[in-house]
């Protein structure tokens, strides 16, 4: 079957994208990447929102809806946020697992990079890891993902070849910038990567809210950049389980991004460009648990409501572009047949990981029965988690599930009539937000690739010599590659991914 | 958790919906309605089409995707196709069963009955049977699909209290026209609706495809308006069943009905309307079966760009614009994680109900021995089907299913890494795709009725009006509304689709 490739792009587009054809472009660009929001999340959420108002209306993001994007990497059609980061960053497809390099493991330049080199101001706004495979594809390069030391060392310009292309950045992850001999690191070696930051590069690196909150307050000229806020060890807390006198909100961190930017900028003829990302849709949907899942693409909504009315504020010179990297957990609502219903996620006030913990220690106090923590399992965690009545056999499940996180999420799934199909990601092409100047160019279907050249275009940056520069640099191309073990490593990864055995047949109906 | 609802539409859409804005509207409209497809249904069929001809290629339908549409219903979050058809073709949502009438049973006037009232031509050209849900929702009115006699009475004009609202009619369900003494009716009566269609409605009934294929020879004034193509007894074949000496394709069925249009009315100053649905997407959606899935969203796919190119070839004066009803079967690909192989679908010569009955006939002949039956099954059916090295644990399987076609499709589909969650639809929205004059308009998010208002708008007519004469007829009202018995079976429909009993908790680990 062939189809005719000629670009029969829909004439009320084409004739609209000549119309409006403007020759200004923006100054300022921000992509905002919600992790892991497939098409379904969104109906998903909206549903839940228009229960809980008792309307019909739609998303912050409905109304913004331009386009979809099509995410396959080149080793397979179900990417990774690795592979995806790197595609929107590069505007060149690769590998999942890829950092910022090409299938043959040569950096690629980024558009954050490009930017940093031709005077603009830069951020990183994540609530993962700031280390985690979707920041860490805007701004450094490494053959795999999981190097969170190496992407570290980057990402304060320690190790990056251009030196520090990173002004803000926001987000979890402290144990990559701590030595091995601190009981709280994740790193494999003895950089002290939080003092190096400090003391080498200037960086103001702070875990303090109140540090956070004095950006606000502070004259352009009080500001310490660089600035990295980064309060947990790991992850930003899942927005429904968030202690706000600890965390800011992401939408708190964008926008004080933004304005922070805004005052160190107004005076340049040069902007800036943010990649925000609301990390942990995609983490509730690896888990599949609904509560996290919906209160964060909440929460993502609040945030780009929040950068429309900034924008529309007095800074139409920004445009904005949000796109997913791909969809997660195999989200289907109407499971069994028809059934749906978000009343039921109504109930919980935190994520299933919370309360899976808040059993365990329960399960251990020295003097509570079998009866007692029956008791408790089913109503402290079933019930407040909205799992109401719960059967015998529901809960004795709990105890024989690989993960109580993971099973308290699908028993409240069946519930909700929601169906998780997979652990991983799937193909689905995702949603594609823009408002501002020119995004309407972007109507339509796109690579995930152009939408990342688009956005270089439109900043007039040159991506493609800072490509020209980094793979120049002999040593670093060599420290970013592959060496025997890393290939092993590659390659584990890839046969986590790899299920040719299915042509063999494996199946068992369930 | 309230959202603002200010209407903050994309400044870039805006903008550009007036600055092309134009008084000038389309003379004829077509509505196409690809039944069950959802936005996975698209990467998938996208995915495999690239496989087959080793390429990145989009789809024809990807360069046309200007929006999506929120689908639920009155009564659920998950639309059925009869209240789906309702919303697209009278602007207003109503319950899952409902065709052409509100949450009252009252009947609401349709796009396309409006079109006639006003002096266009209609058309409707599907692949189901031409009774069901889609094409009745944009002609008929009942209080239930499943009363296919009474929608077949209304189709040709017999029972219809505004006469005959349709000009041209193709797809399958000639059992609906035959009465009971035929052994091929579907029909409880005695009603001979083909004869009555033909004797006193002037209908050409015909069953023969050299009689439709005359359509494209006819002059104007020897076309035998109106005219009935209805070669099945049940639906079209699915496209890759399809025998084309008896059948011919959608894109065949749609051009020619174009052209018949085009040559009546190029000297008019009324248009067409125009309902054209790949029905049967849907069907192998319900009986998980990717074959019949991805061969119909082809056809559906060439049936598309044929009438972009039929629009672009000096027919500007019409519009189109194309969306599903709602997803099926919820579709996933990447399960297990991150496997997803298009080439698996790629040996099948039919769908999975074809190879199904193969066997069966197999199986029914006199001599044949356990072990053949054994060897046929994996051989002629499983091997041909594209399920290589049927294990022993698959081909038991295939007698204690309940389905062997939905077996099949399901081993199969696990093969390519594809997960269907229900047997029913689920809730995702859908994309809106469309091309020519004021199309641009639908950029964005939608309600269903919305797109159905803006058709009736663009073509001038007074949908309202329509409804005010169906309500004004008070035995009409009357008889299409449920009764006693009527109302039991629209609470059994409702019953299938309830699961309120999940709350109660019914989940089993899979």
């Amino acid at each position: 079957m062939k189809f005719s490739s000629s670009l029969l792009v829909a004439a009320s587009v084409a004739t609209l994208a000549t119309a409006a054809g403007s020759t200004s472009k923006p100054k300022n660009y921000i992509f905002f990447l919600p992790d892991g929001y497939g098409p379904a999340s969104e109906t998903f959420a909206r549903d839940f929102a228009n229960y809980k108002s008792n309307n019909t209306n739609m998303l912050p993001v409905d109304e913004l809806a331009i386009g979809y994007v099509r995410t396959f990497a080149t080793d397979t059609l179900v990417t990774d946020s690795a592979a995806a980061a790197t595609a929107y960053a590069c505007g060149k497809k690769t590998y999942n697992g890829a950092i910022g390099v090409d299938d043959n493991y040569k950096p690629l330049g980024t558009i954050l990079e490009a930017a940093k080199l031709d005077g603009f101001m830069t951020g990183l706004v994540v609530t993962s890891r700031i280390t985690h495979a979707s920041p860490a594809g805007f701004a450094t390069h490494t053959y795999f993902r999981d190097l969170e030391s190496d992407i570290a060392d980057q990402l304060v310009g320690y190790t990056h070849p251009l030196g520090r292309v990173v002004d803000v950045m926001m987000g979890g992850g402290r144990c990559f910038f701590l030595p091995q001999s601190d009981e709280e690191s994740c790193r494999e070696d003895d950089v002290d990567l939080w003092s190096i930051a400090h003391d080498k590069y200037n960086w103001t690196m702070t875990t303090e809210r109140e540090k956070f909150d004095e950006l606000d307050n502070g004259l352009a000229e009080d500001i310490p950049l660089p600035f990295a806020f980064i309060p947990n060890l790991d992850h930003m807390m899942y927005e429904v389980d968030r202690e706000s006198s600890l965390e800011p909100s992401l939408t708190e961190m964008a926008i004080t991004t933004l304005n922070l930017f805004d005052r160190l900028t107004k005076d340049s003829d040069k902007g800036f460009f943010l990649f925000i990302e609301a990390s942990r849709i995609d983490h509730a949907g690896h888990a599949h648990d609904p509560i996290g899942h919906v209160h964060d693409i909440l929460e993502y909504n609040r945030a780009m409501q929040a950068i429309v009315q900034w924008i529309n504020d007095g800074h139409s010179d920004t445009a904005l572009l949000s796109g997913a990297d791909h969809e997660c957990g195999g989200l289907t609502m109407g499971v069994p047949d028809y059934a749906w219903y978000p009343e039921v996620l109504d109930v919980a006030r935190n994520t299933a990981g919370i309360y899976a913990q808040q059993f365990e220690t329960f399960n251990e106090t020295a003097n509570a029965t079998e009866t007692d923590k029956m008791k408790y399992l089913k109503e402290q965690i079933f019930e407040a988690y909205g799992i109401k009545n719960a059967t015998k056999e529901e809960i004795e499940g709990y105890f024989t599930a690989d993960s109580a996180e993971i099973y308290l999420g699908e028993v409240l799934s069946a519930r909700a009539g929601i169906n998780w199909s997979t652990l991983g990601h799937t193909a689905v092409d995702i949603t594609l937000f823009g408002h501002g100047i020119n995004t309407h160019n972007m109507i339509g279907s796109w690579e995930n690739g152009e939408v990342g050249q688009f956005m270089a275009n439109q900043l007039g940056l040159n991506v493609a010599n800072v490509t020209k520069i980094l793979q120049a640099n002999e040593s670093f191309v060599q420290a970013i590659g592959p060496d025997a073990e890393g290939k092993k490593l590659i390659k584990r990864y890839r046969l986590q991914h790899d299920h040719e055995h299915l042509h063999e047949g494996a199946f068992h109906k369930h």
